[in-house]
């Protein structure tokens, strides 16, 4: 099974990821990788930019790991920005083709998500540092195919991730009375 | 686990891990994920050339889904050039934290790669028109640490892949009796 969390920088995606997995693993008896984006800029995307091509790249790749993750009954979770819907709905079916897709749409507003940036980078991006920032001086495609709509500015981020737990447990991805709450 | 093929262009590796591929499917139980190398140019490194750095980051990509494979209890088959040393034993190193991991030097020799060579690659290497190209104008490392050597001019691939597959059931990641011949 694959998880995938998109949205805008600072939208509070990785950290809604890291409780994922520590509640996954918590269930026991499936492993978890977790494919978040400093990670994969390093193992997967060195030398790539930040162009629609260049992110188009890094998304199909992380699609064919998570595929593979998928394949022998791992579960990926992946937070990355993702911007653009072709590439989500290429890795949607690469993953389909052996397990179960979930796309997460981490719906926080760019206001809120600039409020929250700890490093700085919007205000970088809104002084034109930064060409190709997303939500600033590049684009965001909302998914209308998110499986979960997350706003993170109505709930924290272990609710955000149990009301992902529970659309799994009711899917049938996780079993009942795996991974609650202790 | 992970079955790492290394070798010179034509050297046999892509034939020896289609059979791998088959018998140990034969055999039940376990995925395969299968990284040869024009699949892994087109999922993973597109964009990468043949300079040593391009080689040894095309190398770790292929280890870090390897490993990943290896961690979701799958068997990775890697069939790649992978000239040099150092890369190789990075990959052994990300896939031995996860499990078992099996170097196979595919040790045919230059002239008999050279005369099988189907696509005329290293005609075309020797005319000068390939200035990077293993065995002829670029540096091929033997292993010092493979598992297995297998001689392919003095057996055939199904003969190979048996030869590893019967290391494999004596190390104790193949049952007794999984992957027989039939």
């Amino acid at each position: 099974m694959t998880i995938f969390l998109t949205g805008l920088p600072s939208a509070g995606k990785s950290t809604i990821a890291n409780v994922l997995q520590v509640r996954i693993l918590e269930g026991g008896g499936r492993g978890v990788t977790l494919l978040d984006g400093d990670l994969v800029r390093k193992h997967l995307s060195a030398g790539l930019g930040f162009s629609k091509e260049d992110r188009e790249q890094n998304v199909h790749r992380i699609g064919f790991v998570a595929a593979q993750v998928t394949k022998h009954r791992g579960v990926a979770i992946c937070a990355q920005i993702a911007p653009y819907d072709a590439p989500r709905k290429a890795v949607r079916a690469m993953v389909e083709a052996y397990g179960g897709f979930l796309l997460v749409h981490v719906a926080t507003p760019v206001e809120v998500c600039e409020a929250r940036d700890g490093k700085g980078l919007y205000a970088r991006a809104r002084a034109g540092m930064m060409p190709a920032f997303t939500g600033v001086s590049d684009p965001y495609e909302p998914p209308a195919d998110a499986d979960i709509v997350v706003d993170t500015t109505r709930c924290t981020s272990e609710e955000a991730a149990e009301s992902i737990l529970e659309h799994l447990r009711s899917e049938g991805y996780l079993r009942e009375g795996d991974n609650r709450a202790h």
